[in-house]
């Protein structure tokens, strides 16, 4: 067998164990925590239902494979809550390191190629990357929107948090910015979310 | 807010439900059944990765729109495990029934791309659909090869009905069907795997 070959089978092996990375939010029913591939899955679909509402014209492939490896790293890393403030401080560190050695684990132009994107991803300058992330911070709304802010109330989150961590949308998608404002409105009504820190 | 972005949002809330169709096999560690999210996002991720080895050109975008979205009929009608003679009776009209409800919840424009998309993944006619469902073939073979044959020995397959199974491959990616063939002759090697149906 092609050495090149088996270098890419192994790295499809590794990256089963993203399906083992829980993150906070539930699935829309509640039964359980949802994974980060499964989360990968769903905002590379909205990549593709919803690029009409970037304002900047992005490659629809790009951000869908940067929306597909942007969790890799959590394999070693884990997932760290975007609104753990502690755990953000080594975040950058531990997700470099795993960047390292998971993306070496392929041939040399697509390790350069995936690490690119992911530091693209990090970076957030570019329109690609700023569209991915907005997709990548509206999912986890929806989710807490269909299960009572389950999220929010565990972590005593509200919704001037909230509303930081969704700011960047407003430039990259200004329709999808508006529609989490809709959202969040109707979350605070019901009592998911608290409108301010108490 | 407009009506088209909430017809696309109510789609985006539906096909969460993806997440809880459980497929027969294992993830690698054997912990638990892989379910068709999932599954979805990693055949998606190895169409960039594996591109290079289709036989013909093909669109790697179109082929990662169509792992994205081939499984969301299993929504409504469930996985149908690919040896199961008796549920492929019925599986493409419940799929197709499937397919009527779930992509009609989006616009029409899209609700008609996505239908198409779905419709040619089916058919098999051309070199994007048949590259696609060749990685939809491939990543349960890892995934068994890991947990020791775990589906195979449940549901007593040989390796004569894997080969009918991965025959497509051949066609179109030669290189992959050729791994395949080293990866099962290890399986059967290592008891994971009957030569033939005794």
């Amino acid at each position: 067998m092609p050495p090149r070959l088996l270098q890419q089978m192994q790295f499809v092996v590794e990256i089963d164990k993203l399906k083992r990375v829980l993150r906070q939010t539930l699935l829309t029913d509640g039964s359980r925590r949802e994974n980060s591939a499964e989360h990968s899955w769903h905002i590379a679909l909205m990549a593709i239902l919803l690029s009409e509402y970037a304002t900047e014209p992005i490659d629809v492939l790009r951000v869908v494979k940067m929306l597909l490896l942007h969790d890799l790293v959590e394999i070693d890393a884990g997932d760290t809550f975007c609104y753990d403030d502690r755990g953000h401080e080594s975040k950058a560190e531990r997700e470099m390191q795993a960047a390292e050695r998971l993306f070496n684990l392929l041939p040399p132009d697509q390790a350069s190629e995936f690490r690119a994107l992911w530091d693209e991803f990090e970076a957030q300058t570019t329109a690609d990357a700023q569209f991915a992330a907005t997709l990548d911070r509206l999912q986890p709304l929806l989710n807490n929107h269909q299960t009572q802010g389950h999220t929010w109330q565990l972590h005593d989150i509200s919704r001037d948090r909230v509303m930081q961590r969704v700011a960047p949308m407003q430039g990259s998608a200004p329709d999808l910015w508006q529609f989490v404002q809709h959202l969040l409105d109707e979350c605070v009504a019901n009592g998911y979310l608290k409108p301010t820190r108490e």
